[in-house]
C-alpha cells in the first residue's frame, strides 16, 4: 500500500511530528511510504525517503525539496507540461497539535477529496480542546476529573484545592503544563500557560494516580490495543514525551484485573464510536478508587501508538479500507429554476 | 474596500448561498465586490460581477468562468507566465451549511493566511452541530430548550411529550425539520431527517412561542442589531426561508420592553464573546414566561442579516479591521538540535 504521511505543520509540536514520522520508517515494513512535509509557514514539500532525517528539517534543507500544491483530488507537482499528481492510496495525518489535531488538516483532506487516516473535523475540534472534551465526555456518561476553566482575561482566582495541574486547553505533549503546589506558584504557572493559549483548565493534581492508556480504532470490528500503564515521574515533560514519540517496539500489557480492563475498554469505545471513525486514537485514563476517569484523548498519538499493537501495519491497512465516507450532496438547482419560472425568466 | 464573497459549496444550502450572495450586490454600495464560487464538486471559480445572476449557476455556465487555485496567501489564476493573485482586502464567507458553516472554509482561510469574515474553526463546529450548541450554551449559563438526541442506529423511542420538533443536528434553513404531532407521525419524520444527517435532536414544539432574533458582532465595541420578531407560520419551511435569504431592506425593531431586550442582548454577548470574533452571527431566541432560551445560532445568517443593521456596510469595514489574529508559532528546531548533539550527529 502507498501511504503518504503528512507531518510538520504550524504547531508547537512541529518537531515532535518530525520525530513521529521518522519512527514510521521502521514501523511500516511492507508499505511504500511517501512523505509530505508541511513547513511552519504552511508550504507543502514532497520529501524523498532517503532524505528523511531530522537534519533535513533543522538545517532548512527541506526547502530544496519539491514544493507541491494541494488541489481537488490530491497533491500535485506543478511543471511546464501541466500538473502531475502525487499518487498514493491513503494519507496518514501525523501532524501533532495545531493544523493536524485541531481540524484543519481534516478539513483540507475532506474538502479536496483525499482519503485520510485521522480524526475527522468534529472529532478533531472536540478532542483538541480540553474543555470541549469535558463537555463531550460528560454527554456520553464518561467520567472526567473535576475542573475549572480560566481565560486570559479572567480574574486569576481558583477554588480547586492545591496541588493543581494547569493545562492550556489547546496543546498536547505537556507543553505549557505546570503542577502548582500552592497559591504562590499560581501566577507564574498561569503566565507560562497563557504564553501558549488564551484559555486553561485547572484540575486537582492527584499524587500517584494510576494511569492507563488504551489505543484503538474501529475497522470492520473493534481493534483495541493492549492497555499500557505508562511509567512516569511527576508527569512527563516535553523532552521526555519527545523521546516517547519515537517508540517503535511493542510494550508489555499492564498487569490488571479483567474487570478494570473491561471498564477501560468500554469507556474507550464510548468515546471512539462513532465520532472518531477513520482514526487511531489513544485515550489516557485515570483510575481512582476503581472508577475510570478520562484524562485526555490523543487524537493523533505520538508515533500513532504503534507500540501498543501487535500488527500495527496490517491494522492500518484494514482501517484504510474502512474510512468514513462523506455524504454526497446533489445540487440540482431546482429552487433557482422554480424562482426563475415564477419570475418568468426561465 | 475590495471584498471577495465566497459562496456555493458542497451543501444542501448551495442555492440559498447563491441567493444570499446576489443580494449582497444591493447591500454593498461603496465596495468593490469579487465573487468566488465554490461549485458543488468543490472547484473554485472567479465570477465577474456582470455575470452574477442565478441563471449562470443553474445553467452550468459558471464552468466557462475562470477557475482559480487556493494556495498560501490567497487565490491564484494559473497561466502560462505563472500564477497571478486574485487581490482583495478581505474574504466574506457566505457559504451556508456544509463547507461554509461546518468549519472547512474557516480552516482553509486560516491555513492559507487569507483574512476572512466568518466564524473561526471552533466556533463553526460548535454552532453547526445543534447538539454541540447545547453543550456550549449550557456551559455559559445560557438556557436552551430541553432535548433528546437520536442517532440513525438508535431505537426510535422518544420521551418528550408531543408535539415535538425533529431537527437534523447539522443542517440549517429548516431542511429535514418536521413537527410531529403524535407517535404515528414519528417514523416518517425521522426517515426525512435521517435522509440528511446521521443524528437528530428532538425538542418539545411550543405552539405560538415568542421568537426574537438578535444579530451582531464585536469590532472595537459591541455592534448589536435591532431585535426582530420574525413573522412566521408554524415554522418557516425551506421555500419561505429561501425567500428570506434575499432580504435587503431594513426591518422594524420588535415592540418589546427594555428589560427583555437587555436580557436578549446579554445572552447574545455571552454566546458571541470571544468564540465568534471575526463573524457576524444571528442568534434566535425563544421567550417563555419571561425567560430567554437560545433556539439556535446562525453562524452565517441568510444575507448576513444585513436587514437588521442600520449601516451594514460600514460595520463590515470595521469588522474587517478587527479580525482575530492567529498566534504566530516560531519553529526553531531546538529540540532536534539537542537530540542531534546528544547523538553526536550535529
Amino acid at each position: 500500500m502507498n501511504i503518504a504521511i503528512l507531518f510538520g505543520g504550524s504547531s508547537y509540536e512541529h518537531e515532535i511530528s518530525i520525530v513521529s514520522t521518522i519512527t514510521m520508517k521502521k514501523v511500516f515494513k511492507k508499505s511504500n511510504l511517501l512523505f509530505i512535509f508541511v513547513s511552519s509557514d504552511r508550504q507543502f514539500y514532497l520529501i524523498d525517503v532517503k532524505d528523511m532525517t531530522s537534519k533535513l528539517f533543522s538545517s532548512g534543507d527541506y526547502k530544496k525539496c519539491k514544493q507541491i500544491t494541494l488541489k481537488k483530488g490530491g497533491f500535485f507537482i506543478d511543471g511546464w507540461f501541466g500538473a502531475k499528481p502525487v499518487t498514493f492510496d491513503v494519507a496518514l495525518n501525523l501532524i501533532h497539535g495545531r493544523d493536524g489535531e485541531d481540524g484543519k488538516m481534516a478539513s483540507l483532506m475532506t474538502f479536496f477529496s483525499i482519503p485520510f487516516i485521522s480524526p475527522r473535523l468534529e472529532a478533531s475540534v472536540l478532542s483538541y480542546n480540553k474543555l470541549y472534551t469535558k463537555f463531550f465526555a460528560e454527554s456520553l456518561g464518561v467520567k472526567t476529573v473535576p475542573y475549572e476553566y480560566l481565560s486570559k482575561t479572567d480574574e486569576r482566582k481558583i477554588t480547586t484545592p492545591y496541588p493543581v495541574i494547569i493545562k492550556p486547553v489547546r496543546l498536547g505533549s505537556s507543553i505549557g503544563v505546570s503542577i502548582v503546589k500552592n497559591e504562590s506558584e499560581l501566577d507564574y504557572a498561569l503566565d507560562v500557560a497563557f504564553e501558549f493559549d488564551t484559555d486553561v483548565i485547572v484540575e486537582p493534581f492527584i499524587v500517584g494516580v494510576k494511569e492507563f492508556n488504551q489505543a484503538g480504532c474501529y475497522t470492520n470490528d473493534w481493534e483495541l490495543s493492549i492497555v499500557e500503564e505508562p511509567h512516569k515521574e511527576e508527569f512527563l515533560d516535553f523532552e521526555k514525551k519527545y523521546m516517547d514519540f519515537s517508540r517503535d517496539s511493542q510494550v508489555l500489557a499492564a498487569d490488571m484485573n479483567d474487570a478494570l480492563k473491561t471498564k477501560i475498554q468500554e469507556n474507550f469505545k464510548k468515546i471512539y464510536h462513532p465520532l472518531f471513525g477513520g482514526a487511531v486514537i489513544r485515550c489516557d485514563f485515570f483510575v481512582i478508587e476503581d472508577e475510570v476517569y478520562l484524562n485526555e484523548i490523543n487524537p493523533i498519538p505520538g508515533s500513532m501508538a504503534n507500540y501498543l499493537f501487535e500488527d500495527f501495519e496490517e491494522m492500518i491497512y484494514r482501517l484504510a479500507s474502512h474510512l468514513p465516507k462523506e455524504k454526497h450532496i446533489t445540487v440540482d438547482y431546482q429552487y433557482i429554476h422554480s424562482i426563475q419560472s415564477a419570475k418568468g425568466k426561465a
